[in-house]
């Protein structure tokens, strides 16, 4: 191994250091800052050069060698780099957050201090519909006449939850009891500290068109703000192979072959097999599956055969 | 190894068996149920034989084993054994129980479906003053006139949390939106899965006369009506090392030595030394530290030389 | 939530219930037997009922929901089960198989007892050589007068192996240090206890054709014969969703698309736009990438445009 | 919160980065060394003081709070600091090693490349007899000429390994094979990422007496060399509170009390009562826990009472 000789420094990402400290604003009242990093894309490189062993020298260069790994999820070396993050967040964003178990988080406590004095507030025009096609989605906004009664309602209903909280308060309640009906919207802050790899895990999960459009706000902006500079060939690679690339089960790659290969009759016969469409009378249905199927054949130019 | 011979059957202990499926109530409308375990003081003690060898059998029978375990904190084969309950537990609470992320989750979701329409109530004689000799506790009960002005606040403002959360879904907000300011009360549900030794750690903290009342109450009723079921010998095992023991440092079992041996002016000197004594002209004054060694002092029946 | 009924037993499947204690040999002396479990494929979808909402209901059967988790990574409510086995295999597999971290282990230890008395052993036939196109790889199987020459090699020295343990164990010398020169191949036993999201993704990468035979054989066996048999829905949906599935950068689909849409020379130029095909004179050579994206390409019955 | 401004700089420890890369050998062959590392003990107390609030500023200055969080197992703090260190390691004792499991790794690759060219040797002088008490350990130093035969023999025996190796790779034995053989004592290198509050779990086991010589030496250079400058505070308060203490089960703490307080009798009683003393005729016999029991009075200066 050729590890032998010290360094003599730790490595750092000009580009990052440049932003430590910085606060990025978010929703009305939340924030993302970077307060510090263990960590480059060489970091990533070192590590892997160790398990994949020297041989892959001749496979290219660091980007080409990152990529690679992204690429055939080697993701130990991934764990190499740390990010640790000053965040304010409402608590019912915060709730999705924490499920995330592979971080350390320092939160702030509503035991010993009192509250983050902020809820979340929603604009007139921010206020989302439920998706009709999706039971955990939101749809197209709401108008605006609508909007402002419901800002208004939000104002204050979140008025009389600070009052009551300092109601509580002057009346000697404990901190710990006094907050028990704090609106899920109020602010809370911590230290999130968790390693490159299982952030990408956060961010792809995170920054999904499925995610809740408030931690995708947080997710977005940290990718592109801050890992994007941080571990600029890492972030590379994730975009091209973890979240813009596509996926097709068994039953989708014999699809695919069948339609690329011309067989379009094969190709319904199998559908038609597979369940993915019925025919009840009133013409073909398509199943879940099957629409999923049909956005990627059209992501590739191809005519579904139904 | 002698672990060869086929095992018919799955371990199981026909005294969990009995409550399984069974609501244990707790606070106004919360619940813990076990829908399932694997493994029994049995299977640690199988676990046990594997790492520690055959030898270990000349120990001891297998409680003694386990408490041998337990003692010397070799807690792997506590991790055979894993225990799945469903919960319902209000949302301030869950945000503690959380916390502990060595354990399997499916927390029901107010995205996908409308919240759990009750809120954690609590009755006049609950209010708790903040304690003041602990910046995070809750001291003495509040006064009844009090209390029954703060419970009525408490229904007042939870009714109007109901009724905006309902005005909100009928007007169309999705619902991932429209529980953005349910209070911290709203009660959730979950299955939660969690090893042993995992579940006796989250045990160890939450039973603790430091946990909030609320959490404490969900882990004493754990720990009491469902482990000490489930896993007689280690239940005890724990109450006796780690529950009901006592903890001294190195300056700790210094001064304790010096006491057992009379030398009272000898302690007193190491005590100003270490700083836990000041004289700041006012008489002796003790620090945090000294104060609790005081108390474990007392315990042993000996008399602070201070 | 309707999960309010008194649940009077637990899950069980009788397919596993039939090989409980069954021991499945493996290479020469090693083994696998399944010791318990818990949950099944309805404890999954119990637990996606929970997180996913009485909504999903509509979208199909259990078979469905399963398919569904699967295919969208929802990992969670395959958490809710565990399979815990009894494993002999040799220490240099072993060393390979506990990287994987989020599983209990106990070990045989060869501190409190003597080594497990046998190494894995190589049949003439079974030597196989250094691959070419891949630095970690085995390729063909050496010839019979070569493998029998290895074979008689290993076998004098595993000989002299045993012989050198026992002379320091019969000198006094500590098991613990004694065992310091055991050969990878002695054989170890473990009690391995993992859930089954984190079984099914040790199976994507220990079934796969690039890891190495040895481990290869347990992944393939605890697949094939013991989880098939256990949750044969999640078996069936881990198979056309992780293993038999495809997955295509970002890059791929672009070029995927134009070679759909009969584009081949645009395809091309991109290809060499994206450094995947290099002129250097002699002939197009093509990058490590573009080759995994041309054994894409036949499996789809597309042919690569260079 | 008062964590609003800006951090211009990352926190550093210039003890540490005096040694950044520095190589401490140990055993025959092995070293550590210090790659990169995350926070200070600055970070532990920044991290608190968000959790814990803003009140425990009372309590006292930097020090006293890490020995407040450690004395009273508030661990999340120490997880907000990283240590990365680049490890040559016997694959004996590797083994025990990546056991845990909480820390990243990536191990020098014996597929990818060929086995580090060293096994770790033992002088006549260290061969260490087994432990007659401790079914696990080792007892006293074995004789200078039985020693020199053992080291002789050993020095032999990873010659051959050694030929044995490089004659199948000159065979064309695939690498993942070839090394199948090797003896455990062959050196493995690896970097090796842990976060504060899991190496003190690591050191807090592996430089106890129980541990192996082998490994307690590097857990002992790690503490010793490492972590104490890195972070002062917390390494002098985890020898005050983890390593130095004393642990008094419940029955213990019982019984300590009555000696206390002169109540002989009454002690012994009580350990009768407990079975820890038996009378089988042939005068009182200690059980393994009352043994324990002795060596914590001992220490205290209290005569048992047997």
């Amino acid at each position: 191994m050729e590890q032998h000789q010290p360094t003599l420094s730790r490595p750092r990402s000009s580009a990052l250091d440049a932003i430590l400290g910085q606060t990025f604003p978010l929703l009305d009242d939340g924030f993302v800052r970077v307060i510090d990093y263990l960590g480059t894309d060489d970091s990533v490189v070192q590590a892997a050069r160790v398990s994949y062993g020297a041989g892959t020298k001749q496979v290219s260069e660091d980007r080409g060698l990152i990529r690679y790994l992204l690429r055939n999820r080697h993701t130990t070396p991934f764990e190499m780099c740390e990010l640790k993050l000053h965040l304010r967040v409402p608590m019912d964003c915060w709730r999705q957050w924490i499920r995330h178990r592979t971080a350390s988080v320092n939160e702030y406590s509503t035991r010993y201090s009192v509250a983050v004095d902020a809820c979340q507030t929603t604009r007139p025009d921010q206020w989302r519909s439920q998706a009709l096609d999706n039971k955990q989605g939101s749809g197209a906004v709401l108008g605006p006449s609508l909007g402002a009664q419901l800002s208004q309602a939000e104002a204050q209903f979140q008025a009389a939850g600070k009052a009551l909280y300092h109601e509580r308060l002057a009346a000697g309640v404990a901190r710990e009891q006094a907050r028990k009906d704090l609106p899920l919207s109020t602010y809370t802050e911590a230290y999130w500290k968790i390693d490159l790899h299982n952030l990408l895990h956060f961010l792809a999960l995170r920054m999904d068109a499925h995610a809740q459009a408030e931690i995708r706000a947080y997710a977005t902006l940290i990718g592109q703000q801050i890992v994007s500079k941080w571990v600029p060939y890492t972030w590379e690679a994730f975009l091209d192979y973890r979240c813009n690339g596509m996926s097709l089960s068994e039953p989708e790659t014999r699809l695919l072959a069948l339609l690329s290969q011309g067989k379009r009759d094969e190709a319904k016969r199998l559908l038609v097999e597979l369940n993915w469409l019925t025919d009840k009378g009133a013409g073909l249905k398509e199943s879940r599956e099957a629409g999923e199927f049909r956005a990627k054949l059209s992501r590739l130019g191809i005519e579904a055969p139904w």
